[in-house]
């Protein structure tokens, strides 16, 4: 008898009827001789208009009240999602976080997981019924409920597998797997059969939004395999595994797996800063202090002695950056600040690039000869991304789409 | 320093607005000098609107995770008015009914508060917090959550006022106290400034719909002062307190409190059924196996050795109560069957009457004197109702409200 951690997001449990079709592939996987536990984000819009709710209020909510008002949104999807499976006569039964046994630090609002005691879930499946957890929500030291972050679903879930020793964990969404690219880009998109965590955790950290990516290092960490699929059709989706599990022969096969793009990019330019040691550590330290995440960073080469300093934030981030950095420019006496809101990343993925030289070279060379212009470069081992004007995305994720190859199988 | 136990209901944390207005009372209160426990209800309808959820899904559904969710109603509330509260500058902590230390009994949806451990409400108050704590609610042996029926959040801030030892429970609402009547029925019904808990008892139990029953019975028990007044004003609302502290002189001048009135009541009539033992207890028995509670009940004098018996239920029963009562009647040859939608109970209810005779033929009296057909009485050492026809209802209110002097101070 398998075990079998089942996630679903929040579009998927957004009405009844959503509810309905969720219930009948849980139970289906029950009656194929499986013990099924089954994770649920907040229905449809529910965790946005609670926080409107908190808003109308207050703009900065205590984040201990604020994680017990989110709560409440799986709370509602479990107990209904229970009672609709108890309707079509299986045996259910509804867990919030803290029942399940899901501790939590003390970090609101994006605490870790920081142990997982199932017992209560095992007696429950032992009894022989369907359990149904609250994903995003787990039990501090204080005895408070703590959410796990944005996308926190997919961790409760990939936690729960890995504590649980489950065969697989699934995650249900409303596409049908991890694609090469976004399909509304590139009408030649296709649907990757299989990937690995390292290749998934570049993509979660490049734009794409299938999973979590802390949620994707848990995995990783595991050895849970996951496997992405849709709601609304039984088809198999995209298993992320280990890469031995994807084997040699087709590691070398391919050098890229996928074209990701993150249009959620502001870039900043300090001009004509000093070349003194400690500039870039002011500069990114104050952005650190105020829990600004930096992505790209590019410094100039120094020239009489001055400095260019660029670098990326999300737009979430753009007022805050904006009103820290023009201190500092003044500080620094830079001659000149600039921000661009209308630049978008494009990266290239793959593991194969591990053990093929020239995946960037190729890159630059597609994108040179597209006319595309590259304002800023970085690498990882397996990921190459450019920073390029938002206007030549579509045409950048399209040839490279193409140039590396990614429409045939 | 005083600790006073505020109780607000739904429509007083309804929008941010009012939110706002209850967070000014609360600190108000405690910058008077007082240690303050807060108790809500769930917010405007959000819990009619999470029975409609349930309702899409199952008309029966399973009671554990019905409880669950109309549990996450007041979670909102707790974790809304703790925010506000903050947002005034405040020190507030919200704390859900199992956090609280409520302990309930497994009886799912109508649960009885076992005891309370206010433990954890003690050393956040002593470290000046205003905490809020969510009504309706607590944590039965299985650590699952359960509700305590409707109105429980009245139970909740009485057995905390009485587990805690506070000095007062105020009750706020959106009217300004207990009145003699119901005031769009009668324009001259006048607040009660003071009211014993057994009047208050009989008030719940024939219509006025100011206080859950259960939660007078345990201010009743352990001699809680329950001060009953308005969300919106500043003043004086109604005090339900012993009928010691009341005072003899007060209780001598007045023979009777308030008229009420309920409407929600369905009378039934078997007619000629055999006279002998047993009759009624298959009957009320029937009825009570199926949880229908029967209000009034007349057995006419044998006639023939036939009898006629008459008795009343709340509308909300009718259908299950025609059923059994058809199938009762074939059963029992009664010669008919009469249901009769139409009819109304009005009580006097007054400590009063206990040293006053006469109440009951005044009451006749007066209503004889309005030409107004009394079909059922019934009557208690404190309360004499009437069954009566509904469109005399109005007029019956009026006359006994005249008639006793309660337009008078």
């Amino acid at each position: 008898m398998a075990l079998v951690v089942m996630k679903f997001g929040g579009s998927s449990v957004a009405d009844s009827d959503k509810m309905k079709l969720v219930a009948s592939r849980v139970i289906d996987k029950k009656k194929k001789g499986n013990k099924v536990v089954v994770v649920v984000s907040a229905p449809g819009d529910t965790t946005d208009d609670l926080i409107t709710m908190s808003e109308k209020i207050t703009s900065n909510p205590n984040p201990r009240e604020m994680d017990m008002l989110l709560a409440t949104g799986e709370q509602v999807s479990i107990s209904l999602l229970a009672m609709t499976i108890q309707s079509q006569g299986e045996n259910a039964i509804a867990l919030t976080g803290p029942q399940a046994g899901i501790y939590a630090d003390l970090d609101h609002s994006k605490a870790r997981v920081t142990k997982i005691v199932p017992k209560r879930i095992f007696s429950f499946l032992d009894k022989g019924n369907i359990v149904i957890v609250a994903g995003f929500q787990g039990i501090n030291p204080k005895g408070d409920i703590a959410t796990l972050g944005r996308g926190g679903s997919d961790l409760t879930a990939v936690a729960l597998a890995a504590a649980m020793k489950a065969e697989v964990c699934e995650i249900y969404t409303d596409v049908d797997g991890v694609y090469t690219t976004d399909p509304r880009v590139e009408k030649e998109a296709r649907k990757i059969d299989l990937i690995s965590y390292e290749e998934m955790l570049e993509m979660a950290g490049s734009g794409a939004q299938v999973m979590q990516a802390r949620s994707i290092e848990v995995a990783m960490k595991y050895g849970i395999e996951i496997h992405v699929r849709s709601t609304f059709s039984g088809k198999d989706g995209t298993y992320i595994v280990s890469e031995e599990k994807i084997g040699r022969k087709k590691m070398e096969a391919l050098m890229v797996s996928a074209v990701t793009f993150d249009k959620n990019q502001v870039k900043f330019s300090l001009i004509d800063v000093p070349d003194v040691p400690g500039i870039a550590a002011k500069v990114f330290g104050s952005l650190a202090k105020l829990g600004i995440n930096v992505d790209m960073i590019i410094q100039s080469a120094a020239l009489d002695k001055k400095n260019d300093i660029s670098f990326t934030v999300s737009k979430a981030d753009l007022k805050r950056t904006q009103s820290k950095i023009e201190e500092l420019a003044k500080e620094l006496k830079a001659s000149s600040l600039s921000c661009d809101e209308h630049v978008a990343k494009v990266s290239v993925v793959g593991v194969g690039m591990k053990s093929h030289a020239g995946v960037a070279s190729k890159m630059f060379e597609i994108l040179a000869k597209n006319k595309i212009n590259i304002e800023m470069i970085s690498t990882s081992e397996i990921k190459v991304s450019c920073v390029v004007d938002e206007a030549d995305l579509a045409k950048a994720v399209n040839e490279l789409h193409k140039g590396f190859k990614l429409n045939k199988k």
